[in-house]
């Protein structure tokens, strides 16, 4: 404890010194980002990390190639709708066809805890595989290693996936432009409230299912029908709320968005009011956000609509000159209250 | 317990039904090729994969591009000359270039332990800025998990890298051919026996020190001189004999590997007969095995000799056309044995 004087008081108040690692920094929140930019970005930093996108974009003998990566820790490693191998596949193919590529393969790193289960394992290196098979991005190289029982949790896998950069269609989040429509390709907070009714084994009346898929499609047909696209997120860990903010920071651009439009399914809202959650900080990962001058946005929502993973793609929100690097929320009562970024974790190990 | 009929007599015999995931899946040896072909090529099996080298070589956008990605789990987090860090740089990029090709970026995935002291991190980042940066590789893209305390073992960390293939320098494990003579490029068994002094507080009379070390160079060298080199490897996990082992397999051939030859630094070896571990399965992570013609081995140990990583290299055998598949050692006493892959693990997270 010390003191410290405010408005003339002096108050005794702890002092937080964050000298380890704690939960939150892995929550994609406020800690996330200063994790990130105090702990790597300082030592690491290069024009392409700076880019802060869900990749990035390398030249490799001439050729514009992106690439992602992402680590999954998602406990438990089955839930209804998916498990770690198809959401592994999911998560880091959707990464790199948000930044406008079409993947081209994949690659997988397993940590595998002593005492795993064979048949666990089969099961999800099986629906890995089916996952990628789906998508027609093939797993090109691995790699396994094993740690003593108690020093993971069941297992941990990476993947990293290249594709080709498609130089007439580079979504990013910087491009965001007031004006810009905002559209959700798919309802929200499924996949985080299944992962957390399947851990904390909460029944509620119908079983919530995670929207886990891969997106490439959606993208690929929006390339095509050459939709000029500003924006592509998928928000994932933290949910639209991060994700959004992520991208007012990026572009210097506010961003409103409307309550009621909002596409969150009734047993996923009954579940958040249960626990406390709020929809908007919780992970998707079968969703994208599409930014479009409003000119395109009704053939945008025709495109994503013509899918079925689009099927109920709508706008949700708009740029706005106003409040530069913050998220509004139109409330349904005519309010407007900030969506700001959680300091930690709403829901660890959901991805 | 189960009974079995041998030459007439019934015996009683424990049959081991592996139903778990165990330490020795991770070793490098036989359990972890039968983990690998039973487990993982059954769902995943495409061409890429099946080459089984470091890594793979997939076509971008008509590009040729070698991918190869690995993830680290070494015990303890910083050892005598490396950390995992700046290793996870050294491993990664050494097997790109083990398949000829020059690598151009890094990804690095981490799983960060709750309570991991965060200057435990800011060291571990920094050392792989740093080998990063002497490599002249970038790290272009990340991610980082945060598991529970007790659900990870400090830190683990993937990494994966993409570099350019050159279509006139295509080493592979298949490319073994009778007559070739086989160079190592340092002597043999440091990184192992460092890591498990470090980690059982073992004293000897120095200090072991990891041979961790990025081999791009090497390779650059022997590319630049045109070497003709059939089969390019570092023998990490599992060392040397696996590493042979595994060619000897994919080129069906035989090698032999004079006991004399091989460069074992004294107190490696005095740790190795303290232990009584073979140090030709102790990993190395600075350690290259080249395949070339007789015609070629003096220009190719001139060129690794030239640079400091490689002022020790020399020859330690030959490939045979006898016993296809097979390893084997001629000893100093003038006979001859076996160097198969150990079934499970001698060194279990060495890397």
């Amino acid at each position: 404890m010390t003191a410290i004087e405010i408005a003339g008081l002096v108050c005794a108040m702890p002092i937080t010194v964050v000298d380890r690692v704690q939960l939150g920094h892995g929550s994609g929140g406020r800690m996330s980002a200063t994790l990130l930019s105090e702990r790597f970005l300082s030592h690491l930093s290069n024009d392409a990390l700076a880019q802060l996108g869900d990749g990035s974009v390398v030249s490799v003998a001439g050729t514009e190639i992106v690439i992602s990566t992402d680590t999954f820790v998602v406990s438990p490693l089955e839930f209804p709708g998916g498990d770690i191998g198809s959401l592994a596949v999911h998560g880091t193919l959707n990464d790199v066809a948000m930044m406008g590529a079409r993947p081209v393969c994949l690659t997988a790193g397993f940590v595998l805890e002593e005492g795993l289960p064979i048949d666990v394992l089969d099961r999800i290196v099986r629906s890995m595989s089916e996952a990628a098979r789906r998508a027609g991005v093939p797993v090109v190289a691995g790699d396994t290693k094993v740690v003593e029982r108690g020093k993971a949790d069941g297992l941990y896998v990476n993947t990293t996936a290249i594709g080709a950069a498609d130089p007439d269609f580079r979504p990013g989040p910087t491009r965001a432009r007031a004006g810009d429509l905002i559209i959700t390709s798919a309802a929200l907070g499924r996949h985080g409230m299944a992962i957390m009714a399947a851990r904390e084994g909460l029944a509620f009346e119908s079983t919530i299912t995670s929207d886990s898929a891969c997106l490439v499609e959606l993208v690929e047909g929006l390339k095509a029908a050459r939709v000029d696209v500003h924006v592509l997120r998928d928000p994932t860990r933290g949910g639209v709320a991060s994700a959004l903010n992520e991208i007012a920071s990026a572009s210097r651009v506010g961003i409103e968005i409307d309550e009621h439009a909002l596409p969150v399914p009734d047993d996923v809202r009954a579940a958040c009011e249960m626990l406390g959650l709020d929809p908007l900080y919780v992970a998707n990962e079968g969703v994208l956000l599409a930014f479009v001058p409003p000119a395109e946005a009704a053939r945008a929502l025709n495109v994503l609509r013509s899918y079925e993973l689009g099927a109920d793609a709508i706008c949700i929100g708009r740029v706005v000159d106003a409040h530069p690097g913050l998220v509004a929320l139109r409330t349904s009562l005519g309010g407007t209250r900030i969506v700001d970024l959680l300091p930690g974790d709403q829901l660890p190990r959901i991805c």
